[in-house]
Formats: structure tokens, C-alpha cells, sequence
């Protein structure tokens, strides 16, 4: 089992590395938590009630959420992340002995089986390669009824060659699509230089779901609404084109 | 119930116009049926066996698919279109007594209940805007076990202000998005001006399934295959971004 699971693909450690991890840190959802991310409210609304239940969080980042899930009543959390960087930091957020913090690779991570309410899991699913591996553990560690609930970068947004806004001949904005089939890794220059997330389709993401024998209960192509616009006019553009993509599904309990 | 029924919304009839249903009748889909639909096999796999069981086709155009169900076995076809001039030429192409061809507009037409193994619908979708209903009814339309297989143009293709191939400040081949979040009617000139299309999101077309009670099965993102562009060098631009979304959806069976 472990000779198998060391020829799965190794991820690439972006978050240690120092001017990523300092130039994320400034960012609003880091510095201000759940908080500071606009589509936080769109992800509370797909949660289960959380009173006594036990929380896998994969990519927990700062622990956030795993904090979040703690004030909310969950009984235990599990937060996984592969920086060493993120979880110092995440530890000295969180002291709470019902939290347990885990350095793990989500490439060949196994969780405990039938073990979880939850599996959440926000950005951090497109850095992984291979993803049917990781939903057959995410639907495994799950009881009968469990629910996954997690948040990716958007196809359209992971999809071009030259991502970016630009302008149409009309003098519309617009966001570039190309590459859109072609699946697989793109190297970005977001943060730093040379990170790399896989991008994949929708109807991956639902097949590969589908084939876990995860239920498909809520699809949301996120972006701001119209008041948080009105509150944050500089957000206008994520409207022409969506930047995450929200999924929640369930294990059938029977 | 009429008088209910009256107040939806009624459709644009653009096939019923002599300089769009000429231009139509001359798309190799129109002039080979379903082999001079590229999409076709993928479709074909989500189908299940016909034999003995009775098929609705809603915007059956001109009775491609009501004819192939039939050679496959099917005891009954229902094919439904609001154009005269597609019903006129299906009926010449295709005479079965099993076939029964209705003139009506998918916006207000309630087939009958648990009446149906298969609702098929290719490329006629995107023309109603009581999207919801429309699924309500087709649920109701089904058998408990039934299956619903659709195809609609990708909202990545029904967005743009601007459709239409691109190049961006590097020479790469581009699609521009914009409007992706802004769901309604968009007008464009595809084989005639001012046709009417309803740009819906992906995650919209799904939750309206969820909601009617429908399971999701397969969600496809459609383009023609690598070997499809072998032979066909001038369908490459598809790659970059898919022209259709094709769905399959069964009503429970309890």
C-alpha cells in the first residue's frame, strides 16, 4: 500500500515557499478569515449543522475554518495542509485540543475511514493531480449521509493560456478562453512565479464525483452579487466570468 | 389550467421563418440527421436500451431522432416542435404509426404524466425560458426509473456580447467571455438576425434538475474529439471552448 501510494504524484509546495507565503499572507482572506472571502457566505449556506459532528478540512491553510467549525459546535476537527508554513501558523490561531493539525500531501493523504460529517475543503483542490484518488478517500472517510463540501478556481478561470482581462474590438471586457478541453497543469504566475494548479472541466469534476459514489446535491458557478459589487466596485469584472466553482454532495446513507 | 397556461411566456417561432428554416435545412445535421451531428455518440452512450419503451422528444425538429428510436426498438415515439414547417417534413421522412408528431411550444406543453421511459431533447432548450417548469413537467413525464438525456448550446458559447473567435496580444486563438453571471435572453444572427437563445449557467441548468426532483448522472462538456478533428482539421478552434453541454438525469425509482 505505501509502495503504491509513493508512485502517486508528489505536490508541489508552493506555500512554503517564502515571497508566495508572504504575499498570501496579505491577502484579505488571510489576514481577516472567513470572513475576507466573498464567497464564504455561498459556502456556510451548503454546511450540515455542525453541533457534535466531526470535520476533515483539506487544505485548512491559517485553520480558518477549522476554528470556525469548533465555535459552531463540531465535536472534532481534522486540518490537513502540506505547508509547514501554514500549519505553525494555523496552530498558533487555534489552541484547541479538539483541533488536530496534520502535514500531509492531499496526492496520497488517507484519511480514516467512515470517520467524518464533513470533509470541506476551499481552493485547494486543484493543486492535486490526482483527483479520483482523492474523492475515493474523501467518500470512504465519510459515514453513510456525510457530506463534502469544497471550492475550486473556477475552469473558465484555470483554463487560458494568457489569463487575464482584456478588451473586444467593441471595447467590452472580456476574459480570454482558450485551452478549455485540454486538461491537465498550468503554470501561473499568481503570487509567484511558476505556481501550478490543474485544471479541469466541470463535467470532470462531477464525473469523477459521480464515480466516487458521491450525490451530486449543489453545483454554484460563484461570483460576487450584485450588493457585494455595490459594496466593492472594483470587483465588477468577476461577473463577466465566474473565478470558483462550489460544489456540495453527499455519501447516500443507505 | 389554460388560462394559466396563458400567461407563460411564448416562444420565438424563428424555424417557422422561410430564411432561417432554408439556411437550416442545409446544416449537415438537417441534411444527414443524427451521423451529421458530431455530438451524436456521446449522446447515443447516455441513452438506454429503447427497446419496448416509449420516448418523448421535445423540439423533435425534423423527426431525426423519433425515426432512429423507433429502428431501435422503441414501442412509441412522441415527437413535439412549434414549428409547422420541421413538423410538415418530419412526418414525410419518417411514416410510422408508432411515431406521433404534436405542434406545441415547450414553454406551456404538458405532456402526459409517468407516461414516458426517455425525454430526449437536442439542442432546443436553450430556446425556453421557463426552464423550470419545463423539467417540473418533464419529471411528471416520466416513469419512476425514466431517464432524461438533453443536449443545450454551453453557456461558455451563449455568453459573449461579442461571440465569435479571436486572437489575443500573443496570436493564441480566443473566445471572449463576458455576461457569463448575467442569465437571460441573448439575440444573435446564427442563420438569420435577431434569434432568440437563453444563456443559463451551468450550475442554473443544475439546480433547476435538482429542484424538479431529478438525479443527476452525467454532465458532459462537449467538443469533438481529438480523432473527430483528425478528420475534420477545421473544427480545431472547438477545443478552446465547448459549443455544447449534454446532460443525463433519471427520476428516481422510489
Amino acid at each position: 500500500m505505501m509502495l503504491a501510494q509513493a508512485t502517486a504524484a508528489v505536490a508541489q509546495n508552493i506555500y512554503d515557499d517564502k515571497s508566495f507565503f508572504d504575499a498570501y499572507s496579505q491577502l484579505k482572506r488571510s489576514v481577516e478569515g472567513l470572513d475576507g472571502a466573498p464567497e464564504w457566505p455561498s459556502i456556510q449556506a451548503l454546511l450540515p449543522a455542525l453541533n457534535g459532528r466531526r470535520v476533515l478540512d483539506l487544505g485548512c491553510g491559517f485553520g480558518w475554518f477549522c476554528r470556525w467549525a469548533r465555535e459552531h459546535g463540531a465535536r472534532s476537527v481534522f486540518g490537513v495542509d502540506l505547508s509547514e508554513k501554514m500549519l505553525a501558523r494555523a496552530k498558533d490561531n487555534t489552541r484547541d485540543d479538539a483541533i488536530t493539525y496534520e502535514r500531509a500531501d492531499l496526492e496520497n493523504y488517507a484519511p480514516p475511514t467512515a470517520a467524518f460529517d464533513l470533509v470541506y475543503s476551499s481552493l485547494a483542490l486543484h493543486y492535486v493531480e490526482n483527483l479520483a484518488a482523492l474523492f475515493h478517500r474523501a467518500f470512504a472517510a465519510l459515514i453513510p449521509g456525510g457530506r463534502m463540501v469544497f471550492s475550486v478556481e473556477h475552469p473558465i478561470f484555470t483554463a487560458p493560456t494568457n489569463p487575464g482581462w482584456s478588451e473586444d474590438s467593441g471595447g467590452n471586457i472580456i476574459w480570454p478562453i482558450d485551452r478549455y478541453l485540454d486538461e491537465g497543469p498550468r503554470i501561473t504566475n499568481w503570487l509567484a512565479p511558476g505556481v501550478i494548479k490543474q485544471h479541469r472541466m466541470i463535467g470532470t469534476y462531477l464525473r469523477l464525483l459521480l464515480a466516487s459514489g458521491l450525490c451530486i446535491l449543489h453545483l454554484e458557478e460563484w461570483a460576487p452579487s450584485l450588493e457585494q459589487i455595490a459594496a466593492h466596485p472594483d470587483w465588477a469584472n468577476e461577473r463577466e466570468r465566474p473565478p470558483f466553482l462550489i460544489v456540495a454532495c453527499d455519501r447516500p446513507d443507505r
